[in-house]
C-alpha cells in the first residue's frame, strides 16, 4: 500500500519509445507501461505521448485510493534540472530541442515535475535500486552509440554549474589521440563506445584482408570472440585498455565506491566487466581501489522509469 | 573585534615550516608566526613545535579577552579526515606517517581540531578568501614537485570514500604514456609537474647537443622563453597541452566555476595561464566551458594557514 495514498510517477523519454511507472514514494511499482514516443514528431506531439501516459497514471493512483504528488522525467539531451527544461539539441528527438518539461506539465496537471539528463537518472536508479544501492560516491557509465556518464557524490547526482558536468566519454585518455565530435581529442567515447569498436574491428580485419562480416555488431565482435577469433579479442582487449585507462582516472578523482557499467555493451557479460576493472586495478592509485567494486548496471531497461521515479520522490520530501 | 571573543588557530605544516595563524570565525587574521618545523625529526618533535605554536595562539587570544574554539591543520599526505589522523607515508616528514592529530591535541588542550590534507586545506582557503572567493564548485591544482589537487562541489571540499579521492595529477593523458610512480601509465604530473618541465628541456638540449646550463629550474625555463629560447618555449607550449589537456577531461567532469593554479611554477605568470586556458579551452566541450574562469592562486604561501583557519571555523559552526 501506498504511504498516505501518495504515488509518484517516472517518466523515461527516448527517441523510440516513452517507458512510465506508477509507484510509491518508496519506489515500489504499481504500473508500468511503454508507448511509441513519436520521437521525430513535434514537441507538441511527444507532449501528446506523455499527457496520455501521465493520465493513465493518475487514474490507476486513483483506482488505488490515492493521488500522484509528484513525477519525474529522463530525457536525452542536456537539462537545465532548476528549470526543467531542455538546452540544446536531443539527438533522435529533433524537435525537442529547448521543450519546456516543467513548465508545460506543472501548467497542465497542477502536480510538481523534474526533469533531468537521462544518464543521471539512470545513475540515481542504480544508486537507489539497482547495482550501487547503498553507496554514496557512484560513477555510472553507459555504453552505447555514445559513452554517458553520471556521478553520485556524497549520496546526491552530481550536475556541475551549467548541468553540463558528468560527460565521463568525454575524458580524453590521449592528448595526442582520435578527434572527437565534441571538438576535443583522444575522447574515451572514440575508442571504447559500440561504433569505435565496430571500427577497431573492421580495421583489424582490413588490415589482415579478412572478410568483414555483414552488419558488424558489438554483439558479432563478442561471439566472434567467444570463438577464439583474435581480431575479436584483441578489439575486446582494447577497449578494456581505452575504457579501464579513463575509469582509472576518474578513480583517482573520485575514489568512489563502486563504478556500474551500463549501455548495450555491458551486456556482454561479467568476464567482459573483470577484464575492464583488472585494468582499472592495474592503473588506479591504491589507496583509492580500496573497497572498489566495478559491477554490471541491474536494472536494464527499466533503469530509466525508476530513477525517474526515485527523482520524483526525494525531490517531492526534500521541497516538502 | 572577535565576535564574542571566538577564536580560531589554523596551522600550515610543511616539511621545512609550520605556518600558523590566529583569528576569527570570519577568517580575520589576529597573528602570524612561522618556526622550523622539525620534519627530519621524530613525531614527538614535531608535535611539540606544534604545540608550541598553539601555546602562543592561545596566550594572545586571551590577551584579546577571547580563547581559542577550534582548530584547523593542514598536512602533506593522506589524512583521514574523520579520524583527524595521517595514512601512510608522508615525504619530508618520515616519522610523521600515521600521526593522530586529533587525538593528540585535543587530550592535551581539550579544543576540537580538524586535520585535512594540505592541497584540500588550500583549495578550501582560495575558495573562501582568495581566487575562487564565492565560487560553490572549484578545481584547485598545484604544479610544483608533484601535482596535487583539490575539489570543491557544492560549496564542501570533496574528499572520497577514502579520502584518497582528488588526485589530479594521476589524471593520465595518454594511456600508452609516461609510467608514474603511482604505478599508473600517462600521469599528467609525469608530464607538467616542474622536475616534468625540466626533464623535458634538458632532453631537447641533450638532442640538439646544446650545452646544459647548471641546475635548470623551471624559473630558468621561462627566463629562457622570455629571451625567445626555441627549447624552452616548446618546453612551456608542452606544458600547457599536457596540463589543458587533463584540464579540459576534469572541466568536462566538473563543469566548474573556477580553476586555480597555484604552487611554485603557477608563478611564472599571466601569460601562463593564459597560456594553459587557452589549451582547455579548446578540448573542452563548450557547455562545460560557459562562464568558467582559470586563474593564479592569490594566497601563495599564506594559503595553508588561511585554509586551516577557514577548516576550522566552518567545521566547528556546523558542529555548534
Amino acid at each position: 500500500m501506498a504511504g498516505s495514498g501518495e504515488f509518484v510517477v517516472g517518466l523515461d523519454l527516448g527517441g523510440t519509445f516513452l517507458k512510465y511507472a506508477l509507484g510509491t514514494l518508496k519506489g515500489e511499482i504499481y504500473h508500468k507501461g511503454k508507448k511509441p514516443s513519436k520521437g521525430e514528431e513535434s514537441k507538441e506531439a511527444i507532449f501528446g505521448v506523455i499527457f496520455e501516459a501521465i493520465d493513465e497514471c493518475i487514474a490507476i493512483a486513483k483506482e488505488n485510493g490515492g493521488s500522484v504528488v509528484a513525477m519525474g522525467l529522463g530525457s536525452p539531451g542536456a537539462v537545465h534540472f532548476d528549470l526543467g527544461k531542455l538546452m540544446g539539441n536531443t539527438p533522435n528527438l529533433p524537435d525537442w530541442g529547448d521543450a519546456d518539461v516543467k513548465g508545460t506539465i506543472e501548467q497542465k496537471y497542477n502536480i510538481p515535475i523534474w526533469a533531468d539528463n537521462d544518464a543521471n537518472v539512470m545513475t540515481l536508479a542504480e544508486s537507489r535500486q539497482g547495482a550501487a544501492k547503498g553507496c554514496e560516491q557512484v560513477i555510472a557509465i553507459t555504453l552505447g552509440t555514445g559513452i554517458g556518464g553520471g556521478i553520485m557524490v556524497n549520496n546526491q547526482i552530481y550536475r556541475g554549474t551549467n548541468y553540463a558536468g558528468a560527460e565521463l566519454g568525454h575524458v580524453s585518455i590521449d592528448y595526442n589521440g582520435r578527434p572527437c565530435n565534441c571538438g576535443g581529442t583522444g575522447c574515451v567515447e572514440q575508442y571504447a563506445s559500440a561504433p569505435s569498436m565496430v571500427r577497431n574491428f573492421v580495421e583489424k580485419l582490413t588490415k589482415n584482408s579478412t572478410p568483414v562480416p555483414e552488419n558488424v555488431t558489438t554483439k558479432t565482435i563478442f561471439e566472434m570472440a567467444a570463438k577464439g577469433d583474435k581480431d575479436a579479442l584483441d578489439t575486446i582487449d582494447e577497449t578494456c585498455v581505452t575504457l579501464g585507462s579513463a575509469l582509472a582516472s576518474i578513480v583517482n578523482i573520485f575514489n568512489p565506491q563502486m563504478i556500474v557499467i551500463g549501455g548495450g555493451v555491458a551486456d556482454a557479460g561479467e568476464e567482459f566487466m573483470k577484464q575492464i576493472f583488472n585494468v582499472v586495478k592495474k592503473r588506479a592509485i591504491s589507496p583509492a581501489l580500496k573497497g572498489l567494486k566495478l559491477v554490471k548496471a541491474q536494472l536494464g531497461n527499466d533503469a530509466g522509469m525508476i530513477g525517474a521515479m526515485s527523482l520524483a520522490a526525494e525531490m517531492y520530501e526534500m521541497k516538502k
